[in-house]
């Protein structure tokens, strides 16, 4: 973890050790959403609780974030359970809960990496770097939009009413970086996981009514490794096979600017109409 | 559910209600694996504990499965508890234990679906028919192969010593039934989710230890429109994005004969060498 005190991001995941497992929380204004708070930094918060657990081993390699119910501004207690332990993984439950009520699960898994074989088979798609994207104007949209800087290579959000539907075209391929700028680690990634615009929206040409019900990350490269990248964006792809009777899958990858996939994972999104 | 009681999978994931949100099972010699159960099986029955529950509401969604230890012969207890229920959704969570050890964690979350805007944008692959393609051998080898038709259409995994990493080609596309034969349910998808052979044999040209880590399917039909498929065979497609350090991901996606996609998913797998 790169954690800096002075930055929103580890404000807004910042937990205390209650013992036991236990880890009480607070909502960041900074990270909030219509109704709620930002998926991306409570999926960080969970992880955040696993890290700074004594008993974890390994780096994340696996993350699965359910989210049951939205989570109101104020306090929030995150327990971690961890169910098994072998000489490769570890694997993690955890619970955040706010009013006696689950918001979210979460399993994490742990992993020790070393060297061996390595293979890269799904290449970075070809993109111009980010200083010559144009950056997404987000100010005064919603808070979390704010903390994200967002430069489209292809499939910018258009609320323009047109649906983009006939072409069949959902993909979206950006750089995406913390605002302000913020080293690279596995809660960064998490958190940006959860950063793509619903598919729905390219293809409705309008927004309609939807939130995401469950997200899984899978981390490509190991902790050290994801922290040399340093303070840079990262390019998010971000694509959907089947939007189909009140649900959809997003299908995610995002790539260091050096070609080497970091992450990638889905999540299944639920909307109305 | 499509439940014959004359079938080895619906035997093998046969549960008994012991009330409370608790189930009692018992492992298949049918579905034996070089070590423990086949890994599909247990998230069938991980579903089928959900489908059983008298308060389940809706059709299944969403399903992460994490394999935290292998299941030996015999009996074992699966409980399930309903973390939250909204009007569109329910979130429950599994844990399968055996001899007072967790072996498998689960998240399903169940959802109310209606009709709504529709959408398919991934095509079905290009494949002949399925009594055109040749079925792998599998007598003999390992028990829960031997459950399964296996026609491959293309990346037939090859023990030949051969590395096709070159290549850098892993992908793999067949044609998967029951076998006796059985109509297609959400139990049958979330087993043959994790039919694929590990993408690292293909890499390899060899097998090296190998152990899927945790799985997550999305299931993107209705209870309904998946069983008016019948006893058919799912056009599988399998491959994988990056294989570092001891853990590889490989996405899947099951298609139906007449191009529906019928879920799609990803597990990630940890290996040695």
């Amino acid at each position: 973890m790169n954690i800096r005190n002075d930055h929103p991001f580890d404000s807004a995941t910042k937990l205390t050790d209650l013992g036991g497992g236990k880890f009480a929380g607070e909502t960041s204004a900074d990270y909030a959403n219509v109704v709620g708070t930002f998926g991306g930094v409570t999926a960080a918060t969970m992880m955040r609780a696993v890290l700074e657990n004594a008993d974890r081993r390994g780096d994340p390699v696996a993350q699965t974030v359910n989210f049951c119910g939205s989570i109101g501004s104020g306090d929030f207690e995150v327990s971690t359970t961890m169910e098994r332990a072998g000489k490769n993984t570890q694997h993690w439950s955890l619970k955040l809960i706010q009013n006696g009520e689950v918001k979210t699960t979460a399993s994490i898994v742990c992993g020790v990496r070393s060297e061996a074989f390595s293979k890269q088979i799904e290449t970075k798609p070809p993109a111009p770097e980010p200083k010559s994207c144009t950056q997404l104007k987000t100010k005064g949209l919603i808070s979390w939009l704010e903390r994200y800087s967002f430069r489209f290579v292809e499939g910018e959000p258009q609320l323009s009413g047109i649906p983009l539907s006939e072409q069949g075209n959902s993909r979206s391929l950006l750089w995406i970086s913390d605002i302000p700028e913020r080293p690279l680690d596995t809660l960064s990634l998490a958190a940006i996981s959860d950063c793509f615009f619903p598919r729905l929206l390219h293809l409705r040409g309008k927004m309609v009514p939807f939130g995401t019900v469950s997200m899984t990350t899978y981390f490509h490269a190991t902790t050290a490794e994801i922290s040399t990248n340093g303070a840079t964006a990262v390019l998010g792809a971000s694509d959907s096979k089947r939007v189909h009777r009140n649900f959809h899958d997003q299908q995610m990858q995002l790539w260091a600017s050096g070609g080497e996939l970091l992450a990638s994972g889905a999540q299944l999104v639920w909307y109305k109409e």
